[in-house]
């Protein structure tokens, strides 16, 4: 079982609009309403690919109600917290296909409510075969969160994938995550490198074993201590679509295998290119398209020095 | 007791944006989150007051309890829908002071629902002294809403304000409203009318006793039947500021006047305006500022031809 771990979910809200107009009125249909955050996310395409997977999370108020209610049928775990989940607001403006998006940012938890959730990862941790830890912290969090959850999963003797960013990337690289996957604008805001390779290499003299950057419509690379070269995953032809939850899509790529024992990176970036790729052609964040198995073959992945 | 009744309340959120780049991810902080809906925003106003008030409404689904619960305070009563209530959206740009509003429809009530909420005016209007309807209908409503709801005010023998816009407009000024309250656009869109004269005679022809109409900055006209001419109130400098929730500012002025028993349109057009440019000094829909005092004294009242 694959454990999820989401200091920060959302009630994501995502409205399609004519056509915006600033400082105008518009009359819209009723929001498709996810709950979301990206550990959340990953745990959905898990879950949809039939894997076995349980999400935790924190939840609270009105749209932690929500939050629960829109998480039937994916196994998880919500510890109570007494500030209100956040929302995102996501404007799809029909004119131009552009998406403005507004991410509240997390109210700040109590310190026993930080407690709680380390003391439920720890939990859950005793049936589980992989621990993913994912997004953004509220307001005010630990500094040690990141770090902290790589050394419980440490102590459980099982491997951890991390996708934070800026402090919570470096802290986890420092703590020994065994994959991390930054995006090339974290990666650089992070180690205030613009060469993803020198960027990665970053992480990884900090403690990180392996390090997945994904590059948007260029694919992804792949890093590993202790590897001269790295490898790159990429389509021949791009393809065009709703980017928004991809990354995700691709950790929990790489997490399908990682669960496994998988070991080989190739075949690793291969599956989270893949199913990164196939969540650019789904309109919502946390599904990919079944057409993963034929971009996973058709991905060209070179050992680039 | 005024007794409001809201067909189509919703939970408002505002959003305060540092800069909105169209196609952009924001950071914001969580919203201001208010219980609205015109007639929410008219007994809001009233309580503040210090006028015995009633606020009547549908509430249903998760954001139907933020509704409840953004009424502490305010007496109400909620008639529970299965739909859940719907969401406005408001990002106010902090760079250039320009509002951008996302009002969801909201969604079909059941055909008992619309029973239990007729049932429920008519249960209110027993203690009441004045009936004030407003706002929009949630999708499917039945054409006779508002008409019904000035037939329900005439049979307990109360005098009735109805504040709504297109159909609903033309069927309560067909029924014998004793006053409506159209903005210059609403009156122009449902009678095809542009010039403001004309259009509130139409309404006047119709059946309504008395026609407010808010002219934005200009202030406010009053019609009533029978009478040549009209009456104008303004201010000599038009105020600057939020105008949300002027229009329900002006009906609550009006309405406080109506529940004890004065007649004199002077008065009213006077009182409305006050309200409604006093409601634009305050930052959000449902308040007004302590000025309204000195602006009900400011305002210059004239008999036009």
């Amino acid at each position: 079982m694959i454990l999820t771990v989401t200091p920060n979910p959302a009630i994501d809200l995502t409205y399609q609009v004519p056509q915006i107009l600033p400082g105008a009125s518009h009359r819209v249909q009723p929001p498709l309403v996810r709950s979301g955050g990206k550990g959340i996310n990953v745990a959905r395409v898990l879950h949809h690919q039939g894997l076995a997977v349980r999400a935790l999370a924190t939840a609270g108020g009105d749209t932690g109600k929500q939050l629960a209610a829109g998480l039937a049928g994916i196994a998880h775990r919500l510890v109570p917290v007494a500030a209100a989940t956040r929302r995102t607001i996501a404007l799809v403006d029909a004119a131009d296909g552009q998406t403005s998006i507004f991410n509240e940012v997390g109210a700040p938890l109590q310190a026993a409510e930080w407690l709680a959730l380390a003391s439920a990862v720890a939990d859950e941790l005793q049936g589980a075969d992989l621990l993913v830890g994912s997004g953004s912290l509220p307001a005010g969090a630990p500094a040690d969160f990141y770090p902290g959850l790589v050394a419980l999963a440490r102590q459980a003797g099982l491997p951890v994938l991390i996708d934070a960013s800026g402090s919570g990337l470096l802290s986890a690289a420092s703590a020994g995550a065994d994959l991390l996957k930054p995006n090339r604008d974290e990666l650089h805001e992070a180690t205030g490198e613009r060469d993803l390779s020198a960027g990665a290499r970053v992480l990884m003299r900090l403690g990180a074993r392996r390090v997945l950057v994904s590059n948007g419509a260029e694919g992804m690379l792949a890093f590993e201590a202790g590897r001269a070269g790295h490898l790159s995953a990429r389509l021949a032809q791009p393809l065009t679509g709703n980017p928004t939850g991809a990354g995700d899509a691709a950790v929990a790529g790489a997490a399908s295998l990682l669960v496994s024992g998988e070991d080989d990176l190739q075949l690793i970036v291969r599956r989270a290119a893949a199913w990164g790729s196939a969540a650019v052609l789904m309109p919502t964040a946390g599904e990919i398209s079944p057409q993963w198995r034929q971009l996973e073959l058709d991905l060209i992945v070179e050992e680039l020095s």
